[in-house]
């Protein structure tokens, strides 16, 4: 398979309290269509990404307002797979275009969530997980990954340095990136200063609460062709699904959903890890980073937090993550989160991104879950 | 294209207060495989229709809840477009086989409604309109649709008489629908004694709240035919979408939407009006039925309330509409809905519907819409 990134555009993620839902989904939507130098009417259909927004912004019927807002009628449909919803829209645009439906797609992901109170936040986005079983006996997301990471640290002597190792690269690619949310870097003390969350989880560990949009305009190979756009292509679009809770599992500290869609992924795509030379990471909390890389064959199970500590994913190191700032420090706007994740990754293979600019990146992959890992979506992109 | 339905599952429709969004999964998924005569471990891809569990359950993600109900890992997506969320969630279950993706796929509706008050009932539903220029404005969704209502009367001199009609139809076929919410008939008398909840429409033209769920499992041809499963295929799958606020429309007696899918799908089946022997049309609200069946081609823009008056939309009729009952009297799990009634059309073409079969359908039609026809779904069937 192949299909073309033609365009994509992303508004700043942040508490973006001056901007409606539609506001964002306008900024994003444009700037990815002037990227792509195409007009709204050659969309042929869209696909949303959204969590949130029925419960925080009382607005369900998202591919409406996209549609409506490009003045076009073509199929529009929401997508939702908790903060995997940005990407498995995509997964759904690749679909349409290898399907016939459509040539042109626009894939677009958006999250307005600073309008509520975080107890609100913190309850809606355990609908990610098994309300049965684990919102009703008490359980929060940084809770269930608290576990996770307590089971982890056992298992593997890893230790809150090496969570901190994560955070702390990923502030330091964000303070190169003026679209992230926390621009800044900071210190061993900063993370070490900042509040328990859930222990062992600190608020440096976990992502935080954003508004913002992103979009990116996807076509056969092609249309992409005709239009001298062929710069970067999706090689492979993967998704899993494990189970929605943790009892359910054999093993928590690895999630068997990145595990198939990676392979899957790799095997599509006809490469290597070793070809991958950017990867965005799904980094809701440092752990899932971590654990993340493992299941995607990076590193060996149990390695990852030691390998960042010694600065293997760093920009500079072999295989650069989180570029951006991963959803820790750029920010996490569920919907779109997996979205910008694209765009980092096309940005990178187009040499566009600035002081953050990685070498010589012929590959890269984007990583996004949903849940506690229940569902995974993986994308690797070629640059011609 | 052609694609077969290998089976169908359905829960009754009914306020199930013993039954959880779990449960009613379950019960749909398991009728599905076995009326499809396969296991859990063929399908390769999940599309879950729902809008309104993460505010009526607390819970997202349902994706995960069908494919853990089933013990298989594969890709599983939510799909929501406000009351049009089955029949979207089968558009991208067409697409996933039609790209190659996946050869046998469920497509599951579900909605839980039943254990909110009403009054947060109406305001969730009211998020499949816009929320800025409607919801904010004091906007409800019957009361958008009896302004609809009015002016077509004014246009076109219908009266309440013709409304309660098709509420009288509806409710005639559900009597002979034991899965139907509402499973016995109305009179006229009942209609004009039911109470006005937005005038013009009264109780009997308004859908009710209903909990539900309905599963279809669809493959390619060449899938179906070795397991010698083409009875009945879809023909046609298209979409549409219209502005989402009424206000920015140049005419609400008619939706864009519905013409420009129906038309569509008309071309893409290469069969016309006239070929169709039953259909199930998006009945929410009486009005809604009258206008689809204009907007569909079915009848002259102006007179559908008239020829339903006259008996030709019954079972015995020219044209037989919502056998099962239709959203009004089998009822309305918003995302079921449309699932549903693509299963009544496909036992309907394989004879199973006892004493409201229609006789001699070789075609037949769905209509699901999302909003105010903001969002327009059609799919043809063809018997083999």
């Amino acid at each position: 398979m192949k299909i073309s990134v033609l365009g994509v555009g992303c508004t700043k993620f942040a508490e973006l309290w001056d901007k409606s839902l539609h506001d964002l989904i306008a900024q994003a939507q444009f700037m990815a269509l002037d990227d792509a130098g195409i007009a709204p009417a050659q969309i042929e259909s869209i696909f949303v990404g959204n969590m949130l927004a029925q419960q925080f912004n009382g607005q369900a019927h998202l591919g409406a307002i996209v549609a409506q807002q490009l003045g076009i009628n073509v199929p529009s449909v929401r997508v939702e797979n908790a903060c995997a919803s940005g990407s498995s829209a995509l997964i759904c645009g690749v679909q349409a275009i290898l399907s016939g439906a459509a040539n042109v797609v626009m894939v677009i992901g958006v999250e307005k969530m600073s309008d509520v109170a975080i107890s609100q936040a913190t309850s809606a986005l355990m609908g990610a997980g098994d309300y049965q079983s684990e919102h009703f006996a008490g359980a929060t997301f940084p809770g269930l990954f608290a576990m996770v990471t307590r089971l982890y640290m056992q298992k593997y002597g890893l230790t809150s340095k090496e969570l901190a190792a994560v955070s702390i690269k990923n502030h330091n690619n964000a303070a190169l990136n003026p679209m992230a949310q926390f621009n800044k870097k900071i210190t061993l003390d900063d993370y070490f200063n900042s509040p328990v969350v859930a222990d062992p989880l600190r608020l440096l560990d976990c992502a935080p609460i954003s508004d913002g949009a992103a979009a990116v305009i996807i076509s056969s190979y092609d249309f992409a062709k005709k239009y001298g756009k062929t710069g970067v292509n999706i090689i492979a679009s993967t998704q899993a699904t494990d189970t929605l809770d943790l009892a359910s599992r054999e093993e928590i500290t690895s999630f068997k959903a990145t595990k198939i869609a990676g392979k899957k992924a790799f095997e599509i795509a006809g490469i290597t890890q070793r070809d991958i030379r950017v990867a965005e990471i799904h980094d809701a909390f440092s752990m899932a980073e971590i654990i993340a890389l493992e299941d995607l064959g990076f590193f060996k199970q149990g390695t990852a937090g030691f390998e960042t500590a010694q600065g293997k994913t760093q920009i500079t190191g072999e295989l650069p993550v989180n570029t951006s700032g991963g959803l820790k420090a750029k920010g996490h706007p569920v919907g779109a989160s997996g979205i910008s994740q694209v765009i980092e990754v096309v940005n990178q293979l187009l040499g566009r991104c600035g002081q953050r600019q990685v070498e010589n990146a012929q590959y890269g992959l984007t990583h996004n879950i949903g849940g506690i890992g229940t569902t995974a979506v993986v994308h690797i992109f070629e640059r011609k």
